[in-house]
């Protein structure tokens, strides 16, 4: 399925980007005023392909996975906190609910790859490949086989979105450790030093981040022969909730969606989509910088602006649903302001 | 009536600052991992004095004045331009317009300082105090009077927007070169080198900038005598619209309303009414990092970290609007999320 999808990826429209920045310029403001929202009015734009495109029904989908490699001390809250934290989630109290209903978004939770087995419920979407990424610094993560079946459970959701008539998705995640091994995949896809890109996650001392780097290079270590290939690499050191963020940036694209991406973890599911796709990029929406040491190096060498630095380090989809707002001005702004024109003024500077 | 006020202005309190990051740390997500959003939701406590805020009405105040300075070829656009992009924001079709529609504010637009006489119009406030300033590179733009009686005028402004119970006002500004005084005055407040906080405004090139650097030095330097306190320096090289920008900061932080201030023109009006009370500060929302040379001396300076950096440039209002969704969001979050005890997980980090 995610072979057929990436074929269907197309560059967005340079004429109707160039139409979009014609438009932009003849808006009553000095040309470029309105800096990154007229950037991301025109790639809308360009994406949608629509004269006055606006946003339909939006969903932010947080896959949720768990790490078997925090029996190695690499995080400050234990693994069940992962099963907590999805009831939270179900039951409307965590932070990216708050967000998502203030954004007027839609959020599912997704089981891709959680140990506990969480009765059904409104919003639970059941997908579990396995419960649990094996220990990275024993072995690979998961098979190239599960890592696959993963990534097509997040274009499958892509595809949910697309059939309800969604345009903007976001992606967002929920797994203790999962910083682990998203600094894993950034250190062998950028590829980066793995002391450049590995931080404090939720709440290491330094001690523990010292551990943690030693923990990652073991990983990379142990699995070297195995990562040929980005789906190859994903399944050696990532996690199922990193495949799945991974699948519905690829699926997201290939319907020609927005695709919001939220913070550190979900970069490194969206860089698995731009190494098997690098298309893929014009469609994603980098919500913010997160302080998690790594988040930068990534958008330096992949020369991406976030639209966003609040030092949010939470993940969930919370910094994309604050984005999905913004994202969505941007577009009022293309749509709803009077060109000079209609007011009488020289377009002038 | 702005001496008054200004002995209105209490610090914000540090108990309910403290009882505020109290349940910040007790909601279910690692402690200060929402980063900037936590710090706002703490300080609108404190401004507030309340359990659970929320805000109720919110109110952008778009201050216009015109600038005989333009006479020396600081601006790229013409003065009649305020006039007519005033039209436009009586007519709705301006950024700000959008935005404040989009953030649910109502937008008043104060003829503080203009040169056209605008008819009247459903949202246009006729409180001219003279119509323009003077060319500050020969003399004061105004005499000490008018700037108080400007000052008094952002003041009532404040005091409107409290009496229909309004929490939450946002500055903003129009006026055909006020970058010209707004760099003069951070020039000889903050105090900075003239260089160093001018810039291209909405669109000189680098021979109009070197002219512009020339004509604020000439403008410091014939007013230099009469530059004796923040009040007589505003009159000396600011702008009436600046003047209301300084009342409206006084007049909200008297009234403990969140003050959500715009660009680089409304950081200059801040400015001044920090200088006249430092306490202000306190109840003050830098909404965003302008590209304007000198908007981030500014910040440095005065040790502020503004919310948002979307190289926006056009002021009007339009970053404090966005903004206004992100404090009422931060609030959200401190409102809305479960905590730690109610889901039955231990704090950890």
């Amino acid at each position: 399925m995610w072979e057929q999808t990436i074929k269907q990826i197309q560059p967005i429209s340079e004429s109707w980007l160039n139409r979009a920045k014609e438009r932009l310029d003849n808006l009553t403001k000095p040309r470029g005023s309105l800096g990154v929202l007229e950037e991301i009015a025109a790639r809308v734009v360009a994406i949608r392909k629509e004269e006055r495109p606006s946003i339909n029904k939006k969903d932010v989908f947080v896959f949720a996975g768990d790490h078997d490699v925090v029996s190695e001390g690499v995080s400050a809250y234990p693994q069940e906190v992962t099963g907590l934290m999805v009831k939270n989630f179900l039951n409307g109290g965590a932070a990216i609910n708050v967000l998502a209903r203030s954004a007027g978004a839609n959020v599912s939770i997704i089981d891709i790859g959680m140990k506990e087995n969480i009765p059904n419920a409104q919003g639970l979407i059941k997908k579990n490949v396995r419960r649990g990424a094996h220990n990275i610094a024993k072995g690979p993560a998961m098979t190239v086989e599960e890592a696959e079946k993963a990534i097509n459970v997040g274009i499958e959701m892509a595809e949910i979105a697309f059939s309800k008539r969604t345009t903007m998705i976001a992606t967002g995640e929920m797994g203790i450790g999962n910083t682990t091994p998203s600094s894993a995949l950034l250190s062998a896809l950028l590829p980066a030093e793995v002391i450049d890109v590995t931080g404090k996650g939720t709440g290491l001392d330094d001690k523990g981040l010292h551990n943690k780097v030693k923990v990652i290079k073991k990983a990379l270590e142990v699995n070297k022969s195995s990562m040929n290939n980005p789906v190859s690499t994903l399944a050696a050191v990532g996690g199922l909730e990193i495949a799945g963020i991974c699948g519905l940036c690829l699926g997201g694209a290939a319907r020609r969606m927005i695709v919001v991406v939220d913070g550190f973890i979900s970069s490194a599911g969206a860089l698995v989509a731009m190494r098997i796709n690098p298309t893929v990029k014009d469609y994603l929406f980098f919500s913010h910088q997160s302080t998690e040491t790594g988040h930068r190096i990534f958008f330096e060498k992949e020369r991406i602006r976030p639209v966003l630095d609040l030092e949010l380090r939470l993940g969930e989809g919370t910094g994309a649903a604050l984005v999905m707002k913004i994202i969505e001005d941007a577009l009022k702004i293309y749509n709803e302001m009077a060109t000079f024109q209609e007011v009488g003024i020289k377009p002038g500077a």
